[in-house]
């Protein structure tokens, strides 16, 4: 697996969630349900997947496998071999430094065995204090088996006093700084707990009289036929049995809540009920305000597929201008090459999307996508659009400009790889070559996802560092490595 | 790959074109280039694919694999193994009736050793002589290989007594009936033909200066940039040396045209020109030719993904009912599980499909599909859209009742289990449990794709046959088995 | 598999036996009895296997693999898919010339579909006329799949005008030149034919009550219980059928009979009996005759494993020199590397073989070896001996000199490359740098397998070819190619 | 991989040696030499293998692999990815109680990240008091990522106060019972350790002028071209530097030397050097030993291959008696079967081994064998010696009657499933149903390894515990879970 690639070239260019979490108590093979969960999460973590479950009988059972959910975790032959009626999984995408040879051993839900029995964890997040907790660990003798940011809570639960193990990752969780939405269990007990700041999501589903289950989404509720009973909310702990129900605790201090604004611009699915607005929504009213924001004149409004979609659907509502399908996504094309020709590697986006030529030909086009992250991407389409016979190119975001990098479990470029934070908007459309380029508002956004008035500058209740460059939590392991934060203004 | 299943159970409710070719002549490392021209018709076969080559020095090469053209055709380690600039292949899925226990013996190009050198074809269509035509040449001493149809092609020419390769095609093809559009090679020539009746696709494009490309479809003439020339007619054998160029033979009486109106429907890309249209606004202009035939008060019109959606977009233009994604489709869902639990095996289009609950809610919903085959996939959507809470749900068709199997290289049900055999559209609502049911009229559809006085009945355009019974070639194999033409009215 | 190299270096310094046939009727799981008994014969070809069998529900079935036997044909899903109580197998090593890139449609046997039903054949052996009968037979329109020369028995059966099977085969046979032991099968016969010289072997065996096996050897009728009931005559075809027991016929006119003599200096194993001897016996007495021809003073035998075993313990025996294991082999060196280190590549025998150290340091040694083809073994097993302090190497080889290539069915290098083809004995010992080397004589060796008066020059009474140059059957093919007889003395 | 059975059915009836290691320093690709020292240790452990190297640049890397070292670790692909002049690998067997679902975190080498850096280990042997230690570790915070004995040592050394490796090391193997031949690296240093009795072999060799080797055994000296320079001593530790050459330790108590006697009787190949003796020229000794113990009339001498070969050779040559290869071993038997048919499952030892019928028939024959553990396979050998017509069977064994099961580093049944357990020899002989069954006496072993007046029962030089039950160190696990020493007498 050491040589697997990343992924596309051109999938470079979009920001990317690093994790999904899963996890149901209280109903039989539950690791099929799992498997569900993830396989609905999956665009929150391509490269690889682990599912965990705990049998009386057959104790704790593991399986983790590098590719999609589909092809691993369907087989009868594998799903056989993690019984029980408790189970925890994951879904990971390959962060960025890694030069693609992540390891097995790098693949959650992690596993420790304590003097009170086993537990396993699953995170979805990233710890930003984790080279330093890392260092202190090793120092007093805890060996890692991961290069992994997430295997530190389960090194400081194992060295924690207390004497069970909700407790201890009570403890452990104390000592940890960022971004965390965990989903856990012991032999009884499935556990689920959000950061302070809530920063990534965590939701509760009810399954039939007797069941639980913990997900990124609630997209993943769906698909198992759960009902969605609410979020877990920021810095809190549930502890769930199978047979004495549900406690709930909140374990921190308690801070603002200031969850991931791009989730609703692009990580979670358009199926999804985040902060209790649909996130399909949420996006087509991006692309209303969109519209009235930066009008133009038009014949035709074509979203970036697949995630410009509900954008594109808004502005043409709000603008009047057609919607069309004038770029074409290849279904077969799958995520990455193994060993791929020379050819194939230079045609990058041309696998995947082909213009529709016949109905572009002649006119002034509106693309909406969801992002510009480096602009590599945005240039080809431009050119394939172009090279169709399109008149005039029209470039509408749904997100303001994406200028600092994520240190709360999103993959991002460094800083001066983001095209935002080395240019202007203008000077992006002149790079572009588009006739015209525009990014919602700051304030535009927090309008769309339902503050009236748009972004309170004072106490954001948004995290929306990657475009304003505030960070709620200072990323401590960067700062020593020399990232250096906004000036104070 | 004997145990590979033929497909998504959901999978079995569209009818699916079987074949899709592609060829180059003139172009340094020609199978690359088919490569991506297979890769941009994957969706006219998925389960496997093979490229024939010829290089001066090396000879014929072959590769034939199961699987997606993009798992195994871009690897550098297999494209080396395929040198030259003349080079042919093909897609495939494979056949209702063969329990998916397709050899890779069965996956074309077919190769012939003759006494004047070799021949590769590939083979779009179905030959409906093809049971006698095999029967007399064992009788004879063929040996076939493989239980494939297109086979026969082959040793017919192997057995014709003219001097050179395209004389022994033309002798080859006038013994066959039915439906072809072939892509064939010698050591110097690319060959194309199409059946007298042009019921396949086959069309030409230009690539730089002195290469020619021929495609199932013009989408894979665009993915190689090579420009789109025309249609090959039907009835039309083109032969293309590297320096002579194009010559073209009609080697058949003539017949009347009868392109296969499906193509427009269903199995063309969007982003594909057949017919001298756009198969995006033919299916666009299908919705407003259904919203005028079949309007309906409601608060949303959704397609079923992804093949409604253009139609989806008509029907909303012409109604002024808002277009909405009310149905997400999962982009890792892939075609098929080897070994699935039983669980997954029930799950059906819940796995790739999930309705979008919070806009779903209390609306009455209109949902665009292009065609109902069984029926079984239709009921689960509609139960799917219930239990969001819908509060209506219209059912519009872009395509008339498909009541007769098709024999011209399209995989459908026997006749009995296709639901608009057993039932009238009404009966159909009642049995889907939908608020209403309409199909386009066959006059509508035929507006749609130009013919402004609808269809001519005394000779119609286009090959019907799956809607109106009307086979244009006797299907002379399937009468002997005892299929039953339907009555003269 | 194209990439699959022939062999180890090392193994090239071997003839090797080309092929290994088997066949049952009358016991139910037939493939399962085939499987053992080709696992028996593994050592006549192992770079892929095939099986065929019918059954009177499921037809014919077939599976060729590359790799072992029992890497493949003991695994329960692909068994269950060979049902029936008639089948046949073949096992096969590459041929010199095929530089690796064996297609699986190589891989025998061979079926064929006839209006009378169908047939597969298994060949052991090699037609000497094949070229020719390939060019007429293409020029008459019969197609090729593979480059075999035992395809032809399947056109050659196709287009006779012969009412049955057995009767095609006679047919069909009577036009092929060469050696041939063939094991076939039709729906309800298994038949086995050995050419007129009996130049390849073929045996025949019951199964408990019913049953009957064909075997190339005896040692794979012992693995499945079989009792040895005679060889196939030379110039003898057996019809078996499952109720009808057996019938002989002789089908073509009568020759003298030619074994081929290196089958019991090499290819066979020692635990099979041919021509009513026990191989292993034959082999010791080789070693005895050597003693007798080629004494020394020495104070170790020993054998150059494994080959060289029964000779050296013959050699000891005669001449009272302690038999000694001075070369030790890895049991776990496997037969081919894939994609390998430059390291590796030049390992070569080191990776095989590991001299005795404590044993050699200091004696007179006496190596006995089967056969010295290129020399190239030879030479570094001498060198490690040296290595390893040995105060002189006395080479002793178990068979004549080996100057002329085998036609019959046998991968031998180009008669050029053949060391005896080049030298005398003793420019061979300098060249390999021993203090002797010896040959045991071809009367020696006539003397060993039971001729009390060593070999008649008049009418041999096998064939010995490769060390002789007297060739029992022209061999055609290789005559037009340019081959050159030996001068008549 | 979790689905690998441990090994044949036939397999278990021998005693499985658990490991062999191997490690250099001071040659460029050392991890190449490391592969061919595991290739030539592959007897001693035949599930998996594991190479880690250090490289300047590059830092640690390491790879782990099910299957044999020739089919992993000769890959050029692979080999790249282990970079550095300084390695150290393992080979190991799945261990009987493991149910053959081995993980691949198992497999060694283990690696610990340290605050002074990283180091990896390997070790051969077993610690009895494994899981007492493992229970203290986890109390005090210690995550255990294997279910491995040898874990333990990495957990002791991150948690040593000392300030560099090696004295760490030191601090952790003080802590250890039992019997260990530890190969350790750190970025700089190579190093040996052999627990104080020195149970496990350890030795010592010169690669070069600047390179240096450690292997389990000598054979696997020889194969990299190393001088064999002496044995690492009984509670000898050494460091070895590239620069600095070789320092010696002796950390431990001393105590008096207990090598394994087994070694001699077949775990080590015979072409190694143990003890300063030729371990082939130790059988041949026993067979020697046995001849004078426990002669008979008879007229064949036959090993039962490959492991009684050197015994039998011995055995023939003190009595005459000629010696003959009565049983034939199929090369092409490999270690497994996977998923294998139910045929398959009970063919047993007639896969691997065919009598010589022809040689056998009508004779007296002496089955020498290394040892009888469960006595099944005997039983199988005996019954196909009297199937091909023997007359008489008389088994002579080459070690004790093994009663006890082994502690340190060797797989044996528990003790009821010994034969030697439950039965007298005279009783064996009659459950075995052969003429007579004879094992070489104590005594008579240790006058074959070169103690003239056989074993000192005060002070035994060897451990013989599988014999005698007297266990050189208490296994203080295996006491506490209820196993019972022998009474003292």
């Amino acid at each position: 697996m050491a040589d697997l690639p990343p992924s596309h070239p051109f999938d470079d260019d979009k920001l990317k969630e690093e994790c999904g979490v899963f996890g149901v108590v209280g109903i039989a093979d539950a690791a099929n349900f799992v498997a569900l969960g993830l396989h609905a999460l999956q665009h929150r973590g391509q490269e690889a997947g682990g599912i965990v479950t705990y049998d009386a009988e057959e104790g704790f059972n593991s399986a983790r496998r590098f590719g999609y959910v589909r092809d691993n975790f369907t087989k009868a032959s594998l799903m056989e071999t993690l019984p029980g009626s408790l189970s925890i999984g994951h879904v990971r995408y390959s962060t960025a430094g890694s030069k693609g040879n992540t390891a097995i051993r790098d693949v959650q839900p992690f596993f420790g065995e304590f003097s009170m029995g086993g537990a396993a964890i699953a995170h979805n997040g990233n710890i930003t204090n984790a080279d330093a907790l890392r260092r202190e660990l090793i120092e007093r003798g805890s060996i890692f088996q991961s290069s992994s940011d997430s295997e530190c809570i389960i090194h400081l639960m194992a060295r924690s006093l207390q004497k069970n193990i909700p407790e201890r990752m009570k403890d452990a969780l104390r000592r940890v700084e960022g971004a965390f939405s965990v989903v856990a269990m012991t032999r009884t007990k499935l556990i689920g707990v959000r950061d302070p700041m809530g920063v990534r999501p965590l939701v509760l589903g009810k399954v039939g009289d007797h069941g639980w289950a913990l997900s990124s989404e609630t997209c993943a509720l769906d698909i198992i036929g759960a009902e969605f009973i609410r979020e877990i909310e920021p810095g809190e702990m549930v502890v769930i049995t199978e047979e004495g129900g549900l406690e709930s605790f909140h374990p921190f201090e308690r801070r603002p809540s200031r969850f991931c604004i791009f989730e609703h611009v692009y990580f979670s699915r358009p199926d999804s009920i985040q902060g209790g607005q649909s996130v399909y929504e949420t996006r087509r009213q991006i692309g209303v305000e969109l519209a009235k924001e930066s009008p133009v004149e038009a014949d035709l409004v074509c979203p970036v597929p697949d995630s410009g979609t509900p954008a594109a659907i808004g502005f043409s509502q709000e603008s009047g201008i057609p919607y069309a399908m004038g770029i074409i996504r290849n279904q077969y094309m799958g995520r990455t090459f193994i060993e791929p020709t020379e050819q194939i590697r230079n045609m990058g986006v041309r696998l995947k999307l082909n213009v529709n030529r016949a109905l572009i030909e002649g006119k002034r086009v509106i693309l909406v996508d969801d992002s510009v992250v480096r602009g590599t991407t945005s240039r080809k389409i431009k050119d394939m659009i172009l090279d169709a016979g399109a008149k005039e190119v029209h470039f509408r975001i749904a997100s303001p400009p994406t200028a600092w990098p994520c240190f709360y479990g999103v993959d991002t470029p460094e800083r001066e790889k983001l095209l935002a934070s080395q240019m202007t908007p203008e000077e992006m459309a002149g790079y572009l070559g588009v006739n015209s380029l525009k990014f919602i508002s700051l304030d535009g956004l927090y309008r769309a996802v339902g503050e009236k008035n748009g972004r309170n500058p004072k106490a954001p209740s948004y995290c929306d560092a990657c475009f304003s460059g505030e960070y709620p939590v200072a990323p401590s392991d960067m700062i020593e490595k020399g990232f250096e934060l906004k000036a104070a203004e």
